[in-house]
């Protein structure tokens, strides 16, 4: 038997395809990435004498034409080249000869890896919690539009109490105040230097890990190489946790959306951009992206659990496992900039109904007015709770649809200056301009 | 057919259990939180004149009596009493008749029984921090002790280069500084007030939201009332995500316990009250503690997953379904705290072997200093090492066990100081002493 | 630091705690059959003459002495003992001296708790397909009753065609079909000896595999040692995710009815027994029954994937993490249970309403009715479609409530029989009599 | 704000990516199932009157060529066409008019949809088993070669009893018998035809699914529309779960070849092909083949959740979200089949030591075997165990290498035979001679 020569394809062609698999191609994310990487450690290499500072200048001059070429799309992983390390290495020894073939000393495969991803996934949190705060703007227009729009308000999917628009899309906004506090946790995470771990256990040359510290913009290292190592794992399960927390909120919000526009709500309305028809049923208008937006959101929660069991188990020390978890982060991140993007123009376009609770089916969202207005006539609340069920019961029961809510977050009173003052306090402290000022030092920019 | 009345059970007594479940078991956890947030909402409806100062006496004496009896142990739910809330309103309207009839008024179950759920887990999580610190000081303690031990440090599973029980023990200390980080963002949202949401619509009287926050030394409030709702479920998640994120660092850890504690590595030996013999091989010393810590604590890490299952795809509002994650959350506390406990025990006990590295088997691990004594000699690293590689593959490579490790995180220097500042720049932050400060004026102590 | 003192219990306590952890309470359900287990394999030992026949004779007369004793209630696990196999084997060496201590030969705790699991399980999957098809049966009754009751049928939650209730019903009845299909496959891995394992490396004693798996009724046997071990783990999370699978329609049928049953949708009314009220709001009537099956259900789906993270990436041979997962297979069993049958008590009596389809919100579900009439004239369908949307842009459209649905499994002809008969075919070849049998004779019944 | 217009793209391309996906990759796989669909329909117009014979002719002799197309790697989805489903139909109507326009009546997108899954999961789940019996057959026959090559037994990672390669190989072999089964049971699930259900809620035309039914080769139907329906996502989750099975049992046996290949037990050698060097290290020889097997096979075992998030809660009747798992399921299905090839070909030429347990450190492996000779003289065996205790802890045991095992299942009789004839009755019963034969037919070959 001959499993591996069937189909013409050489043994040597399949293990190279299964264990390459989908790594050059989720390398291209971390290529700016890896110049910068390389800028750092070429010049700390210099600080502590590894290399000559006519040959540091080489290096800087080379890396900052291949950062260049990156940013102008045209940058490419060659044939027979394994990764975006190699590549970069193999360009700079292309130009440079035995200086590019210096520049991999007291650095493992590993920490290069390791701060390359640190790097993506600090730059690439920053533009989630960029397009989230978009989101949340938009939330917050329409909750200051809509404060006096009534909506239905339930619990168990009855019929409760009286709620307003304002209410519903000012919840999602202070929903993700929350999900960027989850999102600058992971963030602080990715802010840490694993260089100077080497394979996991350091190196015997006297590497200034401070100093790529500095460079890189990073608010400090991760000290122990063992757990620098460590850190590979738990930096993508932590950045897919806060994405998966956002995307909880997203999901919901869609879920709201596709319920409150079916035709037994008939909450709101779809712009028609956002429906599509039905291959049999004429009438049809599907509210598919939202519906998309559900799904997408839902596929993403379970992400973290994917990391967890790669991870599971497996002793301290790097495992070759670890490399699969690009795969999962990287569209990962790319979903949810798509999904950002998509709510804020739902959200923007989609239209509600008014005078919603004038209908006779909502007449008993106001009993809790009538128990209300008991008790401030002296009736304990027990006791006037008990009086209008009696009333409800008996048909007595009248719905005044009169509304005096006014205490802090409710119906009159959103509390939407409040909930931006969070969303601002929490914005603060990510330290993006810090960063930002690093990488332009260190590109020389 | 009869399903419903077959082992003589009636209707209504199946649907009771059914409906009830583990609820009044659970709810025994929420007992004095209950009783703080009937004091903190008591003295708030004194202030916005919903009750009379008499009235307001009242009830705080009757609620401290109530408190003392819980902490005595002497607190509990009668029978045919559906849960906490309703056993103290029973309690309170016994004594005080019309007055405790009152207290409920601007209130629902909901916001009650979030209120509860708010501080019983702010409560349990500083327990959580608390003891992780003591674990983290039993590792930097041994970190230190072992810093000069050797071990071989593996990738791959395969021998690669020098390591150190210092490096093993201070990885783990330094991973559970940020496993705080994420109990920290936790605990900051379990730190909301979400009294008066009401059944998260808000109430129609001119409650004081900002009283009862600052009462019950909450740092904020969930401003929106359909957010303060939605964070049922959203608080349970956040906590459960940051305990099976430090479970996930113990199960590793009791990995590489079972792992080096094998015949075939014995790196360390296990105290014997951790080990348990066979019903069959005479010989036997099994890891058992090691082995169920991991179980545990992998069993933990399912948690998150079995929360995001009962949440998703329901639309905003509250649903009873949202009950049943007292039951998920509780039980995982005290597991992740049983298994802090065990951790200290064995890491307080364990005994690492010396002299290690001196097998032969271990001769490859020093191939790095190798390379690395040529690149000091000048050799281009890529040269160099493909010089080792030949000299390792011709027989002619001979170790050479010096070490020179120095820098900051490595063999020679494991950054102890660097890392117990971080975990007091962690610490501080939460809070807590803010938090009893409260607790300790609403109890009048 | 003496984490372990604290609070006054020892440390050998504490251990004892964490390592028996709800095992004692687990093995009550292992009693009956660790019992069958040690009948079965005493015969054996006689039978291969490591037993005198004297020594069957009384082992077999305390035995049955001891599963009396189970069924009565009367059997409890003793301070100080640490598992039901040790309770078992006490109790026989305590009533039989030397051949008590015999009993134990050819065999390992690791295959005697295996045996026992498997025996647990083959029992407990009997009974959840029992009470499945009573399920099934409601199911059936209701959807004949309202085959021609017609229901508003949704794609997108938007209004598509028209349904009945006799399709709805029907719709569930069915899905137990195929959800059977899977009890069964989990059956049947179940139903295999592994008795003989000992440790999972075998006995050097002449063991009669088949022999033992003839007395205790199993279809076959784990044939090899080391897989007999592997079934460990395999042969919960195989009942767990049968047991998701049946949960997940149950839980969808929950969220149905909770949506049918608000006020919006309003297509069903529950019983009065499976209601509650509010706290705050007197005029409603809650599904909290119907909510807790979803969300029960919903837990129930966690399952598999607990068990999954307790096993990934353990290298074969037993490990004491295994222990857990009977605290995992045993109360979701229970819960099942629980909720096939509350979910057979509300399908009983939950009440349809008729004549829905009358208003006017639903004229387009009968838009296909007007397009199939063109294509029966002759309109090739693509060109109907069109002509049909045209007439509903411009206004129109007028529906035509007749409907001709007649195709097997449609509304007029909801196959009820067919699936009844498919339903007929999965429970044959359980061979739940041939189990029984063999049990009966094992316990000379 | 114009979040939307940024990066010059236009709001409907963004919608339109987002909506689409990655459907037009997805659907190509359905190609040719949907070729296969689209003939059965045909003939069954054609039986029921809705196309005349002559249509029924020219449509049958287009599909053809355009399934020749597919096989030839030949046919594409035109830009602008949305899905494969809208092409075939596009390249029919261009071909034969009216003719073309007519082969959507009595069908909507979904049952099409859904009836292509349900073939194309029905084709590549028996690709999986024919794939899944090529590894079984090397493991058999490596368990034949190794019968008597022993290797250490171990329980909790510590040594424990003798074991053999024959045993280790031969357990994996059993194992794939039953994970056989489970794909079975999808199979079978998979193979239901689906067609007549329309969007879910069947036709006005009299249409006749048996014939589609046995026209396709199907086992039987999915009889009720609203259950067809309800299949969606069943059939995907189902397939996914009975890989998961697979990918667990593939996963385990890559842990313990990279744990066997490790230094420190060194069972086992592999071949160069797989495996890699290092960065770093220049001695390395890393088992990353195995690894990415462990992984790849590990994020297998998530995608049941994943397809269960998705699905969670959502009310009968389809949702878009739906369109989402093709995403889920077929790259699985790919990656799952490189991975039994990968298997295969590392199964074939590992290397296996032999004379492993000569060392002086696997001296305990036999104590069980000193116990059960005091048994066979006649001792108690809970007195011979303690007997044999008190030998190791004096210094006085000694370890007699001669093994007898001779049981069924164990080191002298693996039991090869049996196992091979529980797999020939597994693979027994999946009918994909039939299928074969039906398809055929169809296509008149």
């Amino acid at each position: 038997m001959k499993l591996w020569q069937k189909e013409g394809v050489s043994t040597s062609e399949k293990i190279e395809k299964f264990t390459v698999g989908r790594d050059r191609e989720m390398d291209l994310y971390l290529a700016p990435f890896d110049v910068l990487g390389n800028l750092a450690h070429a010049r700390m290499l210099a600080s502590v004498g590894l290399l000559e500072t006519a040959e540091l200048a080489d290096l800087e001059r080379e890396l900052k034409v291949i950062y260049q070429r990156i940013e102008a799309g045209e940058f490419e992983i060659e044939d027979g080249v394994e990764d975006v390390h190699s590549q970069v290495e193999l360009l700079l020894t292309r130009r440079l000869g035995d200086t590019g073939k210096k520049i991999h000393s007291g650095r493992s495969r590993n920490d290069q890896v390791l701060v390359d991803l640190k790097l993506f996934t600090r730059s690439r949190l920053e533009e989630i919690v960029v397009q989230t705060k978009r989101v949340f703007d938009v939330l917050q227009k329409r909750s200051e539009e809509h404060k006096n729009d009534l909506l239905p308000g339930y619990t168990h999917l009855q019929i409760a109490m009286p709620s307003s628009f304002g209410l519903w899309f000012g919840a999602y906004a202070e929903s993700l105040v929350d999900d960027v506090a989850l999102l600058k946790t992971a963030y602080h995470f990715a802010n840490r230097n694993p260089l100077g771990s080497g394979a996991g256990y350091g190196s015997s040359f006297p590497l200034d890990r401070q100093e790529t510290t500095d460079l890189l913009g990073f608010e400090g290292l991760h000290y122990n190489v063992v757990y620098a190592q460590m850190s590979r794992g738990k930096t993508e399960w932590s950045a897919l946790t806060a994405i998966a927390n956002l995307a909880q909120t997203l999901s919901r919000l869609a879920m709201d959306v596709c319920l409150y526009n079916s035709q037994n709500f008939a909450f709101l309305t779809l712009p028609d951009a956002l429906t599509t028809g039905s291959s049999i049923m004429p009438h049809k208008k599907n509210p598919d992206v939202a519906e998309l937006l559900r799904g997408k959101t839902n596929r993403l929660k379970a992400l973290p659990m994917e990391v967890t069991l790669v991870l599971s188990n497996l002793p301290s020390g790097y495992h070759r496992d670890m490399q699969l978890l690009k795969e999962i982060l990287m569209p990962a991140i790319e979903e949810i900039l798509d999904c950002l993007d998509v709510t804020a123009y739902m959200l923007e376009h989609l239209q509600v109904k008014t005078n919603l609770l004038a209908d006779a089916k909502y007449d008993l969202l106001f009993s809790v007015e009538r128990v209300n207005e008991l008790v401030i006539q002296g009736v304990p609340f027990r006791d006037a709770y008990k009086q209008v069920g009696k009333e409800i019961g008996e048909g007595t029961y009248t719905a005044s649809r009169e509304l005096h809510h006014t205490h802090l977050g409710s119906i009159g009173n959103p509390a939407t200056a409040q909930i931006a003052e969070l969303m601002d306090q929490q914005l603060t402290g990510f330290g993006f301009d810090r960063v930002h000022a690093a990488i332009n030092r260190l590109l020389g920019q």
